[in-house]
């Protein structure tokens, strides 16, 4: 237990793609790595590279005073920790968690680390894994502050900017929930244009540079959008939600008019029919944050 | 009829937030601008800033060579055009489509202008209103290619990047679909991010700064997936479909604990969980493409 304090230590369980990023990027910088994984086979190249392969979480947690964890969710995260070797060789040691799920979960894991003496911070990983070990990087974390700032150095061989949330354990969580949101929801878009373009006679390579400039234009509407929700003031003034409706109309009519699944289209095109219901017409699209929330 | 291939004049019918932006940058270029609304009053401004504003569309037609249409859809773009003093006016000059609409509608218009003896061009514009006039702005134009030739250099008055996409008049009304497809879709995750957000106590503009870091990581995935989609292939190495729905699933939850109508985010779900059930569950997330077409 005297390596708890040791900065050029650290243990990941779970080789999924984010795991093996995360423990690549560990010894590029130059640390003692060890790793795990439900499934054997899965470090090979990392053991090539210099890693330690435990052969349990026990054997691999004791070996660091750090254990970042990322594995599918916290279901996985429990199948792995939970259980009391693992629990009594964490004892006194530290568990970044950085897979993702709700903040509910996070509290959940945080009581129990907490119960048996385990230090606990949460986080999440906002970019794809390419970018581990890169200035493109980006974590969040939240948990205790002093926690935080002592295994900051570690952390900081991932790369990237990192962003200490606060101590309220489940604000990492919350964060990823609505950035992922943003995230999958756009990508389920460019999924159906893709299928649509096709249909169409329009090649995915043809389509990407444009697709590329849409998401160009979202950073400003983002900015203006957020200062409308938190105002609570949706100015249609640059584009009414009725001419909105009109173009998902379009989209909708086209999509199945080749036989194309619009359901994700159809079931925004509804938001945004019910807030001009309510009268918001004249109004901005992302009044249908206030539609979809419960009064 | 002298006028029409007079290149410093140019008419703008609808005068709607875009039709006011297109206006506004004719006239800033040095053109002769007319323009006409269905609803009077809303070339005041423009008409300050050296407008005409014309009586009827049929009057504001005759004044250009080349009338710039911008209104909410095509059946508004009928009901202003398709009348018959309207039809005699535009004979043998050129109307520039600039309304969003599906290429149905715009092949069907291309008829209607061919039967009238009227040039036509369709087009769509990819960016907001602020970017018109500015090297910001994006412009789709489709039909042949010598009308577009003559007219380019009144279209290049409203600045940005200009693209002929073909012959095929219905070509830049597809990738408007495809491509407001992504807006669309990305902003309704946005609003529903928002939503989300506030309900775990997390301010609009405290989101922003990381919502745009979504934004960033988007081109590459664009550019890597639209070789996936053109291939076939659909690789999950860096993020399988099982890890995608895992996080779609906590969404969904999160919402729904707190009473946020999560329906776009379950129909993308749905989709990806159809994708995993026909066996693509270590495949990348860009399969849904293939689930939502018909075979
Ligand atoms: N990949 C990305 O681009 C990315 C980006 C940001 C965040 N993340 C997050 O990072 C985390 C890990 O993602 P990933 O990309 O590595 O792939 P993943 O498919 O989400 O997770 C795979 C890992 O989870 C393990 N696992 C699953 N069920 C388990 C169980 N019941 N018991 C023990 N281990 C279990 C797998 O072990 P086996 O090998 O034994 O199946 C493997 O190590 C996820 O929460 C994900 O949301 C990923
Ligand atoms: N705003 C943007 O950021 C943006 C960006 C890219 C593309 N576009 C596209 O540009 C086009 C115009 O958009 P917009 O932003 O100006 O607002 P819009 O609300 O889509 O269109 C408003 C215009 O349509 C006219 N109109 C509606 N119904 C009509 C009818 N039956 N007969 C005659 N005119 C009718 C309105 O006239 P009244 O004033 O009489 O109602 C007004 O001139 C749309 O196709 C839109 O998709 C807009």
């Amino acid at each position: 237990m005297t390596s708890h304090m040791d900065h050029s230590a650290v243990t990941v369980l779970g080789l999924g793609p984010m795991g093996r990023a995360l423990a690549g990027a560990f010894l590029d910088a130059g640390l003692r790595v060890t790793v795990w994984n439900r499934t054997p086979g899965k470090d090979r190249d990392l053991v090539a590279r210099g890693a330690a392969g435990a052969r349990s979480p026990e054997e691999a947690v004791a070996a660091s005073g750090l254990t970042v964890v990322c594995v599918v969710n916290y279901d996985a995260v429990d199948a792995v920790v939970r259980r009391d070797a693992v629990a009594e060789a964490l004892k006194g040691r530290t568990v970044v968690n950085l897979t993702a799920d709700t903040p509910d979960r996070a509290r959940d894991a945080a009581a129990w680390a907490a119960d048996h003496g385990i230090g606990y911070l949460d986080g999440a990983i906002m970019t794809p894994t390419p970018t581990i070990g890169t200035p493109a990087g980006v974590f969040l974390h939240s948990g205790p502050g002093e926690l935080y700032a002592q295994h900051r150095p570690v952390l900081g061989a991932l790369g990237g900017t990192h962003t200490h949330l606060g101590a309220d354990i489940g604000r990492a969580a919350a964060y990823d929930i609505a950035l992922l949101d943003i995230f999958w929801t756009a990508m389920a878009g460019y999924a159906h244009a893709l299928a649509v373009a096709r249909a169409e006679g329009i090649g995915a390579r043809e389509l990407a540079p444009f697709a590329n400039g849409i998401a160009a234009i979202l950073p400003p509407l983002f900015e203006s959008g957020a200062q409308d929700a938190d105002n609570g003031t949706y100015s249609g003034a640059g584009n009414p939600l009725t001419s909105a409706v009109s173009s998902m109309a379009h989209i909708v009519h086209t999509s199945e008019s080749h036989g194309i699944d619009a359901s994700v289209m159809r079931a925004a095109e509804c938001l945004a029919r019910r807030a001009i219901g309510r009268g918001h017409g004249a109004g901005g699209f992302l009044r249908i944050a206030e539609i979809m929330s419960p009064r």
